[in-house]
């Protein structure tokens, strides 16, 4: 079927339809259902790139958020009909540059397309790829004009961290300590000014005493319980910027005779599954990794057919469990 | 230096050396770490195969095991200057056979060998292997004469849950429930079969009702922990033949009114790291996966370097944390 009989169908212009199939524009939700119902009705397919084995770069798999991202990335993959071959980079940005440039090259990898999850925010990975190469970030922006040409998909970090600190917030808590990740990366900046926008949006000052920051590690969470425990006015929350860190403060919880939520609430970020097999459940900021994924793949559909790269950032949701305490007497 | 330096240096035959860095030779662990110190002090290493873009197929990367399986053996790799590619197979046969077939033909992959995590036991996924691509089974051993030609290492599954088995035994359970994995994998029918062995040599009889058979998810655990409740005479302990299996059906317990390890005891296997995040800590049987792993490569180098195929099987170990409740009573 053609663009035409999704447009009629769906009452928009057949440029709006064609546009939106290059993935080179976005659409109101409302819209864009119709769009995709109209295409589901007239049982037209989007006009399909010729990408059949795409490369994504990871950085780890032990920590679970990176495991369940690329499970998503691999399912949407497969209902697409790609294979994928994943490359883990340990995180280390020669080995980031190595992989994409043999990717990119096709150096024995046999891929044609990318999808690359910085853990550096380094956008010198991307000297060695030509321009014509589908080309992907995904999750983890990259610093620096080279990346202004690749097309970008990632969680609205900002508005996510703002949304979990104004939560503690309306829960009485004035004394919030903010875990951050690593400040070279992007997203744990945007975290970072989520959290302390929130704060100020509420007309508070910011403690510098209260925001840590570390790598995402269980470790680095145990690390940071330990020293804000020590503080002379110890926070009454914490909201961590990653879920492998919120986990390793509630680890280390009891050996501070520290008993979570009463004596200090606890927001996580990420939304992994295992945030559930803690006690108390995890609260946390939950990434759509289905969309991402999802997203991850129009683009490169959308830049092997020529369309000029796009930036999305995709909306959080906030996932409250057990590890926040009800109202503090203060905010009552 | 030479074979011979290393051997005069162990004490050993310089044939011994010869078929020990072949992989050809199982050793006492005695004998192995003093060709390994003579090695190190001789500054022998050695003689490296072609492989250079090894394949990992594997199942699926939601279940942490599986995840860290993937991590161990990427980090074994690229210690050893190999890069990997990851493959998912989602549990499928026709995916794993597809993905296999490519590997072994160049499809596009680039790689040069393959290392093989099997969901399915199946080893119909070998026909499309020419005799002589270095091709490696990891974990999961495969069923059929195929697969008699074909290097395989993973744990010792029947020890392990004879261990665990015999454990719960020795706190006094007489009633212990085993929650099995898919009746098709020989891992799971290995692990069951020391879990009846163990029962046996107590003297005890067996319980076709206490065994319960299916997939390694969170979803069956639950399920299970509700089958074995409704029992007219329900255990005091399980051995769940999964991690994944033994966290569902602690995350369900609650909601059943069972406390742990109070009302009942519970062993997982597989060691994965969250087993330490739920309450009360899991005990587990410990998949040896940085071993599992450098026995792997250990394997490709050596039938690449046309080695016999041998077969080898990693002692596990069982470690006990807060799931297991103290003697029983009746074991007094």
């Amino acid at each position: 079927m053609s663009i035409s009989a999704v447009a009629r169908e769906a009452g928009v212009s057949t440029s709006t339809v064609s546009r939106f199939v290059k993935g080179q524009l976005q659409l109101s939700a409302e819209t864009e259902a119709r769009i995709r119902a109209a295409m589901e009705a007239t049982g037209f397919s989007a006009p399909h790139s010729e990408v059949k084995n795409l490369a994504l770069i990871i950085p780890e798999l032990a920590n679970p958020y990176f495991a369940q991202l690329t499970q998503a990335l691999t399912d949407a993959a497969h209902h697409r009909g790609l294979e994928v071959s994943v490359f883990v980079s340990d995180g280390l940005e020669t080995r980031e540059h190595r992989i994409v440039a043999q990717c990119a090259h096709g150096g024995g990898t046999g891929v044609d397309a990318a999808v690359f999850v910085s853990m550096t925010g380094s956008s010198a990975v991307l000297v060695d790829v030509p321009e014509d190469f589908p080309f992907v970030v995904l999750d983890e922006g990259l610093d620096g004009s080279l990346a202004e040409r690749r097309a970008f998909v990632g969680a609205d970090n900002f508005e996510g961290a703002y949304q979990a600190t104004t939560f503690l917030l309306s829960r009485g808590h004035r004394r919030i300590a903010h875990v951050a990740g690593p400040g070279e990366l992007g997203s744990a900046r945007d975290r970072l000014r989520g959290y302390l926008r929130a704060l100020r949006d509420a007309g508070l000052e910011t403690d510098p005493q209260l925001v840590l920051e570390g790598p995402y590690s269980q470790s680095f969470g145990a690390s940071a319980l330990s020293r804000v425990r020590r503080l002379a006015d110890p926070p009454t929350a914490v909201f961590a910027a990653s879920d492998i860190v919120a986990v390793g403060m509630a680890a280390a919880a009891p050996m501070h005779g520290v008993r979570l939520p009463e004596d200090l609430s606890l927001i996580g970020f990420d939304g992994i599954e295992q945030g559930a097999w803690v006690t108390p459940r995890l609260s946390t900021v939950v990434q759509p990794l289905a969309e991402l994924a999802r997203t991850a793949l129009d683009l490169v559909d959308a830049v092997s057919a020529g369309a000029e790269p796009t930036t999305r950032l995709l909306p959080m949701e906030l996932r409250i469990a057990e590890s926040v305490a009800g109202p503090l007497p203060s905010a009552t």
